[in-house]
């Protein structure tokens, strides 16, 4: 049956669109099906069909942290339900990701009926409290009321940059509807004058008395839209600066002040000293996370601490509520512009990878070394939690790379999804995968859709054998960090590849792998490379980082 | 650091192998490494690590339908929440899984520190309140509770036949204690002998009146243990009787006066009136879902209808409290034993499957017809909602075989890990999964630890290019029902298998399949058969199931 009345799917398939959303990731269902036939008629939005639920939520999470938000559409209770881990790491990282999720007609949930996909209990209702904890704003749409919930929804989500879950019953959805979305009300965040003057004092105060000043921006000013500001800032009054490795790509790591990526405790002395010995130490948009920092090892104490969050500042102990990042940023360019010269410290150079520990064996160290060669100006590197994450992090980034890891969350198998959003977000630049053969297997069959879409990303195996980041925490010989050994380079065509539409390579010296590195630049194909790594080498960071977890696990 | 005290977690261990529990289900991770030390050691319990937690609880849930119960085990946040979907279908579908998610130290919650797998805002208890959602019971285990809480949830587990949640903080499981479990308390439901006497006369009067008497049991008699008294019941009194889909596999299908599946008004003429017709239809264990009564198009008037739930009874319009279903069971058995001959409806045979369409064509019909000539006494049957389930709906099982579905909850993906676990559970049985080509993408990692675990069941692909059951509801050439097209019969190689460690075969025709299915007899190893059939060919029953539920979605 088409309905060729304007309905509020319509509505909000044009709310989407207008948010910048050209993609709508999910899974069909019963639920969804008729919805659907509004998504494929739309004429700006594309519709990404995903293997499962989950791999579909991690695609939108990749897909946002490339724009200005992503949406996720899935079915009533089995499909959301597959999906909510990917939501709860979208609500952890602060990534803008709006769930759809199409359920029973009303009437079937307001006489409680036992519907598929229900618990049998008659409680329509389960699956929107659990979504409400691992969401900022979520609703329940009704004929009455979707058009403005939508729009109150759509704009939490951008205005937070978290997650929002929408409950959309079938008949809502084709209910016709004579609204039409106007531009969304989207006003700056509420700054209060006299706040923003006290911290202006404040800091000034601070670092009027400052010998040298240090400026460590993390995730937080990304997905504020702050980095532009910072970079602007940062060109003005060239202070020594970071990011940890939840912010990697927040800043141009090319810049001459650039110092290397901070985590605590786990820095490089180098590093780590230009931090925290500084006199003052600026934060902008830094949540510590035990991954990031060794285990909370970092040592920035308050009282030369002045630190920017997207909605209000401190400087030392005190708090500036109301005080938005950007404002902030602005007062701070400000103040700090006519000392500029005296707190330049000059060209630094970040700390060198490791050399390799041997010659002739491809290890870690080996493999990070050739990357850092192979990686270029504006390439997305999407890099998974475990030696991919932690290896790349002391990477320096080319000009414009932007860097997708999930520190804080942290959920296995993600980066894989995430990359098909990434590269579907963003077609015209290269996106490079680094994942682990223990994390790729709870995601693979969306190698499936990034074959079918056919999406010429890089994908990096590194086979190490099972789970190497769990054996560096604990149980290295244990069997519950094996896995079953897969035929890698034999999984594209068996997933649907041609073998002409895809380049596959196994390496095991560094030789090969410098060869297939310098084969891919010519590559404009899927390429699938399997990296063989010793199965117990680890990165340097995250051995003391692992350690540092097991430390902190180990019951006295 | 090994323990060598007895813990808290070997008492959970104790206690699950005391429930009939031998293997433990799930994937480790950072919170939970410690504790997988104390199962890799312990006598009676084995690990089963998968690619998944989805997986995971799916393989629980199948080896739960085959055992007492299950147990799994998945780190704090992630792994719980990838899970979650797994345990609200055993929540729905009355399958007793113990979820044990092992969390961060109670230290750091109680710092609300800043942890990976957290959200991020101190706050450890989101991931319980939404297990909450979808357990019977669940507890946040101390040192001071542990063995109480572990016994209470437990026995609710086994005695409520539903998924239950413990939130095992890892110093909680490393702690020491001298608590050791005793046999577990398991009284007999509680029965409330007045209830039960007026339930008699209330019955007795009925039947009492009745010319004809049908029986229709369904899957609450099997999670509640009351197959065997519902088998001796119908060798002494021979009604006519009957099982919807969910519960197919409760009876013995080679019974003289078993009629076939009812499945309301999408059941054959003679399955229909043979029900419904009679004077007297007693239910066992029913619930009506929509899926398996063609949308609710049962009619079983309650003036004529006895209803025996797992904790209560029904008489006509009259409700009959604490009256357990075994006793409910005995009772009926009493009663009508006195009149047996009186409605015995001789020898019945359940409806012919229908006819193939035309010959030489391997289609759904041809396909099903083979199927009931190869499945034999004592095979289990995993069929994946879609055409798979609704195929297998109208075979006649023989003697001793088990049917596992999942029509309430219907999560697409379910039964390729649900096959592992329910194979792991019975590795004397054969096992046989039916799954279509959508639905295996889903969750199609696990054939990974099929394989790496050598489990010799056969699986039969049914590749009809996408979500047919979707297509059969809506949208039947819409591409949202299109799927990536992969080399199914490549797939076990690249997921590690050896080429002399399966049994492969791609089957287009009837003669090949009758072929594959001589040759599959005389196999001890993994057979893989991908059945090509029509893209929109689809049983029957599945025709008129899923026409019901687009009527019903339609909006008006």
């Amino acid at each position: 049956m088409t309905n060729r009345n304007y309905t509020i799917g319509d509505y909000l398939l044009d709310r989407l669109a207008q948010s910048g959303i050209q993609h709508l990731f999910g899974v069909p269902g019963d639920y969804n099906l008729q919805f659907l036939d509004h998504v494929i008629s739309h004429p700006a939005i594309s519709w990404v069909g995903c293997a499962n639920e989950l791999n579909a939520a991690y695609a939108a999470d990749g897909y946002a942290r490339c724009k200005s938000a992503a949406a996720l559409l899935t079915t009533f209770g089995v499909g959301e339900l597959s999906a909510i881990n990917g939501i709860a790491g979208s609500y952890a990282e602060y990534v803008p990701v709006i769930h759809i999720a199409a359920a029973p007609r009303q009437q079937s949930q307001q006489k409680g009926e036992r519907m598929h996909h229900t618990l049998g209990d008659g409680d329509f209702r389960h699956f929107l409290r659990m979504a409400a904890e691992v969401t900022a704003v979520s609703a329940s749409l009704s004929v009455d009321n979707a058009t403005a919930e939508i729009d109150r929804v759509v704009s939490a989500a951008l205005r937070l940059r978290r997650p929002v879950y929408l409950f959309l019953p079938l008949d809502v959805a084709a209910a016709p509807t004579d609204d039409r979305p106007s531009p969304l009300a989207m006003p700056d965040p509420w700054c209060d004058e006299a706040s923003l003057n006290a911290f202006i004092a404040a800091a000034t105060a601070l670092l009027d008395r400052a010998g040298t000043v240090s400026l460590l921006a993390d995730f937080l000013a990304h997905r504020f839209g702050a980095s532009a500001a910072l970079q602007r800032w940062l060109e003005r009054v060239p202070l020594p600066h970071s990011t940890l490795l939840m912010g990697k790509g927040t800043l141009n790591e090319q810049h001459p002040c650039f110092i290397g990526t901070y985590a605590g405790g786990g820095s490089s002395e180098s590093v780590r000293s230009r931090i925290e010995d500084a006199d003052v130490i600026i934060s902008v948009g830094v949540l510590f996370v035990d991954t990031i920092t060794a285990g909370f090892s970092h040592r920035i104490p308050a009282e030369k601490n002045i630190d920017i969050q997207p909605t209000f500042a401190r400087v030392g102990h005190q708090t500036f509520p109301a005080v938005p990042m950007l404002k902030a940023i602005d007062a701070l360019e400000t103040i700090t512009a006519a000392q500029a010269a005296r707190w330049n410290p000059g060209f630094i150079t970040p700390p060198a990878l490791p050399s390799p520990q041997a010659k002739n064996r491809l290890d870690q160290r080996e493999f990070w070394l050739q990357i850092q060669h192979f990686i270029r100006p504006g390439d997305i590197i999407v890099a998974e939690q475990g030696t991919s994450c932690f290896g790349a992090a002391m990477l320096t980034l080319p000009q414009g790379c932007q860097f997708i890891a999930q520190p804080l969350w942290g959920s296995i198998g993600y980066t894989l999804p995430a990359a098909l959003g990434a590269k579907t977000a963003s077609p015209d630049r290269r996106v490079i995968l680094l994942i682990g053969d223990g994390s790729l297997q709870l995601t693979v069959q969306e190698l499936g859709s990034i074959i079918r879409n056919e999406l010429s990303m890089v994908v990096f195996v590194l086979n190490n054998q099972g789970y190497t980041v769990e054996r560096a925490i604990h149980g290295p010989k244990q069997r519950y960090n094996d896995i079953a050994a897969w035929n890698w380079t034999q999984l594209p065509m068996a997933l649907g590849c041609d073998e002409d539409k895809v380049f596959i390579k196994q390496t095991r010296t560094p030789d090969q792998l410098a060869q297939v590195l310098a084969d891919i630049e010519g590559e404009h194909r899927l390429s699938f490379i399997e990296v063989v790594l010793p199965k117990m080498d680890i990165p340097d960071l995250l051995h003391t980082i692992s350690q540092s977890i097991e430390m902190r696990n180990t019951v006295q």
